[in-house]
């Protein structure tokens, strides 16, 4: 081990940041702010990483727990740059408390800041060390909108054409399925048959509703149907895929390589949507990438925009990079730039993410 | 909402138990202490309850985090009966860092004291209202014993007997399959034939090694082999029991009632073993006998033997209580007793569990 490369302290944050207006989706309730959680890993040559991972209201405080009691005392000392090998042992270490839950939170926000010091040390943007396939992904614009009238929602959508998005998705999951037709047909309307279209369910249904939902939405050509049911109902997902010609995604919300690799086998998805926040972070995103390359399925991705801009192209199976409606933009240095449909990966060595600490600290405590 | 029944506090503490000596197994390592976290519920009327989770290491003070920054907020003012609502309302409030992970063990810990609760409030012991099938269960003792040389594990088993057990595990998993074997006939020549014996792989094993192991245990009359593979393997499993005839256990890194789902489902098991400190609480640990009745699939244990001897006996589906090395019993006010093989679950109203609190105060602060 290169003594320059030892890893000498990790520091972490917890962040409530709020969000401009109330959001709301089929399962989640009304969301007021996030909780964005940093950690910063010293180097013994003074070198520092960012890394980060994030959450929808709740988990925050545990996951920066787990960083300070679990994860630093195991990694001080170690090569930074062994990032399979540390990765690899985080999960051992935690896989009693873990395969999954917080514990992927926590070596998500771990594993981004090794590979920022990594692109550091290399002179290396992420999305070369990512695979450098590409460095400019198909971006859609995600609202979370289930609680806008409906004017409100067409007025929305129409602003995300303004602002160069070519694709968008909007949640559904009205108790009534004849409001989320109407919904989408309104919206639909509004952005014309080019553009694309997707639509989120936040596990709201059941496989029934499902099913009836999938059929009522085929006229809308949707390019795909988030989300229907529970995300570990791998099974029902494959039934759905069967009585429906919409195409299935998700992955938001699986959070071990085990449980993408069950999606694969039993789900019939047409896009898998990992989100390196919590399913393990850089390398997390990268193994289920390679999972998905044989398998034809393109990789998308699940909010964290600012960083999956550099992951989303980068793998030759490259699908299409969400940009959620959490406003991290106000909070990092570099806002996403999205021209004609498509977003463009930072050039900058490391993982191109860096915040505006006053901006942060600024906040109220969490 | 009765008010007297109401939430008004919750405290939680984390202590650092050592182990009388240190313990090994196929993939945890030495292991040279666990974690206990405690959770003490207050309601208006004065009552408290106790509940309490374990870790084998790591995770105690990220659970405890989230008992303070994501349960206590949430629960405080409702009513500390409505317990089936305060479950799904935990679970569902933490799906998106939950599905497993530290969310069961945090919502176990809180689960069982609102169990303990309602007990005092109605005078029940636990057994009974976990349905009061029965409440003296037979009773395994579990060796953490990997790391003993043959003549201390004989030595240990024959000690286990003397101690009243009448069924033994030991851990198997050394990187010579033969030394297994070799260890394995050694215990059965000191137990005898009429004794039962487990072994317990801790997943140490891949599924080819596994079936050449389970082939080569079939001569020593195993109750079960527990284990053998990564838990989530669910499909894995369901081969292996095709293919050898020492039956399957497997639960206690099972943490949603999904994944015991698809065990049931995948995985071929003659046992399930689930642990109520980390798959839910009373609540959890009785949704997943419920699961397995109409299977006919025996509800064993794991861990956490002074609170799981009031639930494997009272379900009708009834199967092995594990009696853990983890000395939690020095801890404790009642010593769990065990003759000619049976345990039996206290008739004190409550979960029957009580911390000797000045014990775990001496301890280093954890
Ligand atoms: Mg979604
Ligand atoms: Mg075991």
């Amino acid at each position: 081990m290169s003594s320059r490369q030892a890893i000498t302290g990790i520091r972490s944050r917890v962040f409530r940041v709020p969000l401009e207006e109330p959001m709301q989706d089929a399962r989640h309730g009304l969301q007021t702010y996030f909780e964005l959680v940093t950690a910063e890993i010293e180097t013994a040559d003074g070198q520092s990483g960012l890394g980060y991972t994030y959450t929808i209201g709740t988990g925050g405080h545990a996951t920066k727990a787990m960083i300070d009691h679990d994860l630093a005392p195991m990694l001080i000392g170690h090569d930074a740059d062994d990032i399979d090998t540390l990765y690899d042992e985080m999960q051992s270490r935690l896989h009693y408390v873990g395969r999954g839950g917080i514990a992927s939170f926590a070596i998500s926000a771990i594993d981004i800041a090794l590979w920022d010091l990594r692109g550091l040390r290399q002179n290396l943007p992420l999305w070369k060390m990512a695979g450098g396939a590409g460095k400019s992904p198909l971006t859609y614009r995600g609202g979370v909108d289930l609680n806008y009238p409906i004017e409100k929602l067409v007025q929305s959508v129409g602003g995300y054409l303004d602002q160069g998005y070519r694709a968008i998705k909007i949640k559904i999951g009205k108790p009534d399925l004849a409001e989320d037709v109407a919904r989408l047909r309104a919206v639909r309307d509004r952005i014309g048959p080019s553009n694309k279209l997707m639509v989120d369910g936040n596990f709201g249904y059941d496989l029934d509703r499902a099913m009836a939902a999938g059929k009522a939405f085929e006229p809308f050509d949707l390019t795909w149907f988030e989300e229907p049911m529970e995300p570990d109902d791998f099974a029902g997902y494959g039934e759905l895929a069967k009585a429906t010609r919409v195409p299935l995604a998700m992955g938001e919300n699986l959070h071990t390589l085990q449980e993408f690799k069950h999606a694969f086998e039993h789900s019939s998805l047409s896009f898998i949507q990992p989100d390196a926040s919590n399913c393990g972070g850089v390398t997390g995103f990268l193994r289920v990438a390679k999972l998905a390359e044989p398998l034809g399925i393109p990789v998308c991705s699940h909010g964290m925009q600012e960083l999956h801009v550099s992951l989303v192209p980068a793998v030759p199976n490259a699908g299409w990079l969400e940009v959620h409606a959490f406003q991290i933009d106000r909070y990092t240095l570099r806002p996403l730039v999205v021209v004609d449909g498509r977003a463009v990966a930072p050039d900058e060595p490391g993982s191109g993410v860096r915040f505006d600490w006053a901006a942060l600290e600024a906040l109220p405590i969490a």
